[in-house]
């Protein structure tokens, strides 16, 4: 079995690479071939047996999916994107990246007949906005009230008619907000969620810019790469009138999380927590839902975190 | 005030131009200018004091919008479009009429600074699809089933997102199924609707493809002309996080519509309607809902009929 991956030099395409190589197959057939594609040249993983092709590419130039297509691989997770602060901040590059650039992979597809092909993007909570429930549901309108937001949608819709008519088999994930992220803190609005845990785990100084009481939509990164393989094998009759759907995050609130760092941590740990509101984030991170029926996902067997305090613990235990 | 309209030469385009030369404001602002723009060249009215270009355009060409857009009109009407059923027999021809040039005129708005012309795009019912609630309302999924809803839906996420990044001032129209549309049947699913009407009332045949029990979700020729004036004066700032709504249209079965018959122009004109099941017809009227909750375009001003015995008495007061 082929797999491509786009994205592949990101957190999440360097931890799938490494799970599907663990692993060594998906729907019951051997991994033989990864093609690992990114600006930059993904990191080449050791995998004896399994040849691996890593293409530095640039997805928005004309024919860039051509030579990976031709090849017809059996299952393409499409994680390359611009992410939100950047779609937000050049609206060019963004609709190039997360819109044109998956539109391009979608014709390649269907040019090619590749109508079995999987094709996994990942979504992402982003994508909902404006007057919602209290609760969201699967039949939840999405108004993003940012352009990564619309850009996702966008391609939801696309992939949901190619699929809808045969052109090639698709599936997009709505990612929670992904809670413990490793590494530093970045420009997201949502950094701060992984950093009030991360760093006091590392014996660092963190900042909370948010109240206590705001609730978030969460994912540890393990639960998002097992939906990721998941969606790479479930039956694509089985995914129903839509193909993109919100994966089974778990609603915890900020104060929530740092009692349960202070469980796993000690009061020590979260001492190193300073409260410094800043409006501009809350304003952005309340904007988010963070109660979902995601009953879609779970039919399907997608399967979230069971408690906060197993997301902090697997972040320990990879840690070590 | 200059107005351009796309699809100017089509049913609605041309009632549309009649009502707002008859007007003769818009926003009290005089109209001074409408711009006529179809594949052919629109029928030229008569009206003194108003400057009319009437453009015969393929607005699928690049730059084919720009000496339009150059003369910075204050409204846009965008109601060009590839219908449903040709949408989906030629998925490159929907693509680049319904969605490709929609964006084209949002960019092009955009590279002309044109921030507050109103843009006002048709969309559909047809856009709604999927694992449907029994009545719906602003705030339900759209999950389209077919090309034609899916083009829609993207153009709709497209131009609030324009909207939202203050390039353009965009407001979305979801039309329901427009009855009694005059003319002859066409090839849409749902050209019945009309046929059963407005045939009897000329003393011709009918035929009925689906049960008397299913329900449609209607709205007469006028109203969608008092809807499109309307969004092309109703304020931007109100429309709040989503510039697409669904129109309030009226539920009706069609055992309602054919006794409403009976009431206006009586039994010899319900004799004159033959039922022939047709299973494909159904299946395609019968995804549609038919049940909506428009708080939204209520609240904005929008108004439906009130009475489906109004439309088809429109229908004949218009006759005459």
């Amino acid at each position: 079995m082929h797999i491509a991956i786009t994205g592949a030099a990101g957190f999440l395409g360097q931890r799938l690479v490494n799970q599907l190589l663990d692993r060594g197959e998906l729907n019951g057939k051997a991994l033989t071939r990864l093609t690992l594609i990114d600006q930059i040249e993904a990191p080449r993983p050791e995998a004896p047996g399994v040849e691996i092709d890593c293409l530095a590419l640039d997805i928005t130039s004309p024919g860039a999916f051509g030579p990976v297509l031709d090849a017809h691989p059996a299952v393409i997770y499409h994680l390359a994107a611009v992410v939100s602060s950047a779609a937000e901040a050049d609206l060019d590059l963004g609709m190039a990246v997360n819109f044109d650039a998956t539109r391009a992979l979608l014709e390649g597809c269907r040019e090619r007949g590749l109508s079995a092909t999987r094709l996994v993007m990942a979504s992402s909570v982003a994508a909902y906005g404006g007057d919602m429930p209290a609760q969201l549901d699967d039949m939840t309108a999405l108004q993003p009230q940012n352009s990564y937001g619309t850009q996702k949608a966008m391609c939801e819709l696309l992939i949901n008619d190619y699929s809808r008519r045969g052109l090639v088999d698709g599936c997009v994930l709505r990612l929670p907000t992904i809670v413990i992220r490793p590494g530093r803190p970045n420009a997201a609005a949502s950094s701060f969620a992984s950093s009030i845990l991360r760093e006091p785990l590392n014996d660092e100084d963190a900042i909370c810019p948010v109240p206590t009481e705001l609730e978030m939509f969460v994912m540890s990164p393990g639960k998002v790469i097992e939906a990721l393989v998941h969606a790479g094998e479930v039956d694509g009759a089985s995914l129903g009138a839509f193909r993109a759907f919100m994966l089974p995050g778990i609603t915890v609130s900020v104060g929530e999380m740092l009692e349960t760092l202070r469980e796993v941590a000690g009061d020590e740990a979260v001492a190193r927590v300073r409260h410094e509101p800043d409006a501009r984030i809350t304003t952005i991170v309340s904007s988010w839902p963070a109660r979902f029926d995601t009953a879609k996902a779970r039919r399907l067997g997608f399967e979230g975190d069971s408690r906060f305090r197993e997301i902090i613990e697997a972040f320990v235990d990879e840690r070590q």
